[in-house]
């Protein structure tokens, strides 16, 4: 038996690869379906069942892809019309040379989601792992809140699905869930993608909790629903079309890049933070590459062409995959040289200086802060803030962009400066033009014992 | 936290790296420890503390070389005197940011032998995972025959190992042991590298029997004990010497090769078996590159020069790790080009007919068949065997050579055809002359249903 | 600037990358074409230009696909009438930022055939490089049998094209041909890839003749035109479809293998062959993995289903990449495990007997020779053989069948046992039923110090 | 035959493999010898011969390494007393399999400068390459200014050794010499690597003058000769140590990092312009990467350790290797998450903000340009500088401190702001504590059309 855990770094979106002998399936496949290609042959497996633990909302999945490229069937959940695989019912058993996989469904995070359990029949007949979606998590539950016009009945069902449908497989079970810590999917995940039921029931924190209390909790849960998170729902109920392949953005020099720029291209900057911070083109979304998955969504048009900035070509290509991941297919070129290319070029260039607490207390005591911008949650915001800053949510700046005045000098902040900074870009895009950056932020303030006010 | 199983083709050892932040562990180091650096690299961290489970006799551990480079301490039982490392006993608790490891007494498999424990302090008290070194495996339990003088105590001492060490820990633990399938460490090990303490309680076979069940079962178990235990014992004990790089071989020509060979050098053919009995240079031991880690301890002396021939530049390569593994230092040559090079250098070669199932029925029903040498365990001849064929098993080839009469022509026959390969060349080695092998073997046999003597 | 020759093995094939800046241009590239992306990837350029040298016969060109993933133009020689790209003229000149590519009609090889010209003018304005196609080689001039109804014409034009057009060039100009040692368009050619025309005006065999002595030479010349140019040459006429990918053969048991070969899928057997002699699927077509870009297009049709035996996936990759280059897309299983799944199923499987050039004299003392079957080129025969041998070129081998009596026993003999084997088991399929090899053939011979017969 | 090329970015070092059938020889190899070995291995190759054409100053010679490695001998020129290997003499002759490689004596860069020129037995008797060293380079001739006590002599060898020995080989010879553009052993050479000696011979700025032209341009010329030279000719004139592997720096979290240059480690930044720009741990010496080659050896001492802030693990890995090609071995630690890390853990932090050529104009119409510090060479400064800017190259920074007065508000400047913001970081070290950098300097003043002064 083989069984391999693919994760996807910013999405956190975990996927397996399962097999033995010549057989192999695949839960959950992302977008760019090379890595299941490349490890049936790397195990010398033909990859013939693909399984949806449920309708994604945060990335295109491949299946369909994956299913053409490899003959395979896929299958999902029979309560969501989907266009395209086939349903499945409770109890279903599939075969993978002597293992099985069974299909559970477990509904809560979505009305269709199944969980998918694997039994060696070689060694017993008990449980052995289980693909839970987004039912279970290491450390937490699915989110419940897709559908706000009976958000105690899902609660209830996931409840149910865990307690009364998982759970009882046993301790011994190991646990595969369809994301890892830094989901948008869960917000108290463990850091670590190893756990069995066993281990759940006794420190997952949502497990402890009563069926009341559960529903209680999830119901007045907050979670982000980025914008595109739409997008992906239609198009993954659909199927995503299949033979479109990762984008090839090409080089361009300053005069090109700044030429497809005023024909409606976007920049987007992929760059770190100090490397934002310490110059970029005027316009810009900086977004580092490693928060792509998490950002994009929320600041970037599916309808314009997309241009990078990068330090390397490792980073170019990896946010062309996070970027093609949501279904942005549009990045067609990049700035050959990075920004080197353009101040050499001698066009003007924005900065976002960097402040340290150190500064920003220095200044208030000068009364010279300006605009103290955190960009966290309003749950963060409230558990301690710098005091007299503003709270403007990054899920919710580009609405309430009103509430920054321009002309006053505006200092962003968050958790540690990452936020903070791709805010910084944002108010600078438009029309700000005395914007720093407390790289550091919060994280540097507790570290250096700096005043915080909490609401709490 | 992250965690990651090293598996080691042929010896079938695991090892493993786990850590947190930027400190990790590594458990039962392999003496090739590149792939620790690079996977502690990966994740940013560095390696901080190694342990040895119990004293290993199948390989050089990789203890000393990772201490080495690293600068991390090496923890092992105390109940052996090794010359190297740091005793530890039974709760001593070492940290790794927020994980902890905790050792527990296991003997049995060995008397110093050692369990870790991995707790995750951010999520709870209970014990995550397991690493059981040689004391549980999945499926099976660690041999207890290197005591020969107490036999029934070291058995008893690993079963209370398990009932009252480790299966208490509870069915959620994940299992992390020293082997999977194919190690000469055990011999019921299931093919697969997954399980929970829970799993095994309920389908390991040994975990079913009573104390007096499996002690009478270990104290009558027969394990292969190749003559090269005894090397990698002492070497273990005193440590192996760091600063040994895995060796080099140089390409050497027909005529250079027949040069090394006639000064004392001993050839070591790696390729398939069907390539070994197309045509192989005379003289030469033929173990395909995948039964090196098993085979090459019973037949390759440490005191001369080995040279190979190999199909491929990657097989070459893999040889020479294995061999390394096990302490082969002295592989200074290879065939450059491979067979081809020896056969058009005008020299002779032999050949290995192979003969199927087929053509045995035919000579039998002729009264050709000559001596079938059945070169399996005496366990698996009991189970069931060619008519008339004669038992030598692999071990004892050497020793029992005088069986196998010269001047008779011999079909060599084993499970596959595999080691009947080998067993070819060391009767060629010796002075036969007529040699096939029978590819496909006791597999084709039962597949083609021909007729099986069975002495039970 | 950058410069990079990417040679494709078995149809010892070059093509080349060059570029400065953010531009690059391709020539005569090959189908798989993600190595020329990656390459221009590597130096951060885009590839705007791709020539075609001359319409090629040995293998499917890439310059469609290649053009469809980066918008590059195709140019090509215009005295053909090609379904693609533009025509280009003499003295034609194109830019890669500061360097020129200008077009020099070469004739002789093909009609239609050019030569690129590269100058750097930064540096001044003497030529640099020349891409040469199959005008002239390291060593060798272009085959110009292409014309049977003009020999002369055409030899005359080469003469031309090398004397009057590049040699002019001047002595220091880099050579960059599209062929090296090895390929079916040169028989000549030396073993290395570097060379500058001072360089060939001075060692190359062929321009050492006389205008008259080439042309006699060239008309006189006889080269293999396996079955499978015709179709390469309508391919590349047309321009190759785009967007088909390399196969993704899937593995198959021994069962499903010996089903789809019931259906009518051929089996091509790639291992080496001492692994051919040991054992094969009755059926098979054997030929190593380096002769296939040499063999596959004489013996395998393109309207069945091909399956693999390989000993590696990297072999089967190396294969499936191989024959994708002629045209070869119906690629669509292999052997899962190789020729050991076969032997365990219990089928019956052939054996070619490897015979050393020793075993060949004793059994002529002893008249058992049966039919010693050369199958080197007439030229090879002639300059000298075995004696008693006959001689039965490969490329006329399934034309010539009826020569090759069935009952006989047969030794099949080359230069060094390679194509020997591949006709070995030609004869196998044929229905031959006791069919030898003689590895080391010729080259053992001589090594040896056989007798030799000559009839020159 | 086979030939690689093997570039060291930064140095611009060019070092070659050239080899036949299974030998294989090395041209100046640099200290990381892996990449020897790994090209020897890729072509079935053993390097038996390895050739140092002069004395090294720029780098640690890999020859001790390697042939410790491969057993291979080392050759050099006799008119020096080096501590290891071979001295040979013009004529000398080694084969390679039907390869010839012979020394000739070119003296001028180093009195026992040797070239090796290589012919093609097989082909003919033409020298087919040069490999040139210090000599003659693609654009530009080797620095004769390691001889300060009798410049015109040594220059006159050069000539005598350019225009007698090496172009009467022939318009056709391939030339490879030890150095590519960016070299500090010249200043003119092209950007490509690949040309011929006719090419040179008609192109060559420096081969285009006469003798006493020649001369009197050498006599004159300024190269840099950073204070590291003396110590790397003195370790290549004894023998670098062998077994000195490269540094495995171990990650440290801020805390540990601080602590680490509490007691005298040197911080050593490579990232980007723009990321040191936007923010660094104060004390740190910021050369990006790319640069270290160049520049290390001007500012980092040997005998401290050493601690790297990077972006990426390659950034780091390629700037360990880099240190270690100069020599530095106490890389001891990096910074575990970048400079995140250390803005976290609430330190204080510096910037260098970035000053656009449009902001300068501006600051200088307000009368508000505080000194700008222009870091280029005196012969740059001269061509063409901005009004009122203060010139004090980058070499003689350290020296020349007192000339850049601390208190003053300073931008520093150079070619395109990567020089200037290393010079930034030095004076942020020195205590100054207003720096800016101009990126883009001089190429934006020159695309944006600023005001520029001339001395000429």
């Amino acid at each position: 038996m083989f069984f391999e855990t693919v994760q996807t770094e910013g999405l956190a979106h975990l996927s397996y690869v399962v097999g033995r002998g010549s057989c192999a399936a695949v839960i959950d496949p992302r977008r760019d379906v090379d890595i299941y290609l490349e490890l049936a042959r790397a195990h010398g497996a033909r990859i013939i069942h693909i399984f949806e633990t449920h309708r994604n909302e945060d990335y295109v999945i491949g299946s369909t892809e994956l299913a053409k490229k490899t003959g395979a069937s896929i299958y999902h959940g029979h309560a969501f019309d989907f266009g395209y695989g086939e349903p499945v019912r409770h109890g279903d058993v599939f075969e993978l040379d002597s293992l099985q996989l069974e299909v559970l469904e477990t509904p809560g995070h979505t009305d269709e989601s199944i969980s998918i359990v694997l039994r060696d029949t070689d060694a017993g007949s008990s449980p052995l792992m289980v693909f839970t979606g987004d039912a279970l998590f290491v450390g937490d539950v699915g989110r419940t809140d897709f559908y706000p016009d009976r958000p105690e009945e899902v609660a209830d069902a996931l409840y149910q699905s865990i307690h009364e449908v998982l759970l009882p497989l046993g301790d011994q079970v190991i646990l595969c869930p369809a994301h890892g810590a830094g989901s948008v999917c869960g917000s108290g995940m463990a850091d670590r993608n190893f756990s069995t039921l066993g281990y759940e029931r006794a420190h997952n924190p949502k497990l402890q909790l009563s069926r009341d209390e559960l529903v209680r909790q999830k119901v007045q849960e907050h979670h982000p629903k980025p914008p595109y998170f739409e997008k992906m729902e239609a198009v993954n109920a659909a199927g995503p079309e299949t033979g479109r392949e990762i984008p090839l953005p090409i080089p361009l020099d300053a005069d090109a890049f700044a030429a497809a720029m005023e024909v409606g291209a976007w920049v987007v900057d992929v760059r770190s933070p100090e490397a934002l911070s310490g110059a970029l083109v005027p316009g810009s979304l900086g977004i580092p590459v490693g928060m792509l998955a998490t950002y994009a969504g929320y600041f970037l048009p599916y309808d314009r062409d997309l241009l990078l900035v990068a330090e390397t070509a490792e980073d170019r290509e990896r946010a062309v995959r996070s970027l093609y991941r949501l279904g942005y297919d549009r990045v067609t070129g990049y700035l050959a040289k990075g920004l080197h290319a353009w101040s050499t070029s001698g066009r003007p260039y924005h900065t976002i200086p960097a402040v340290s607490v150190h500064e920003l207390i220095e200044r208030r005591e000068r009364k010279e802060q300006g605009m103290l911008l955190d960009v966290r949650s309003a749950e963060e915001f409230e558990s301690g803030h710098w005091p007299g800053s503003t709270n403007v949510p990054m899920a919710d700046l580009l609405e309430r962009l009103e509430d920054v005045p321009v002309g006053t000098p505006i200092t962003t902040f968050c958790g540690s400066g990452q936020r903070a900074v791709v805010a910084a870009t944002i108010l600078l895009r438009h029309g700000h033009d005395e914007v720093g950056v407390c790289l550091g932020s919060m994280a540097a303030c507790k570290a250096a014992g700096c005043p915080i006010e909490s609401d709490r």
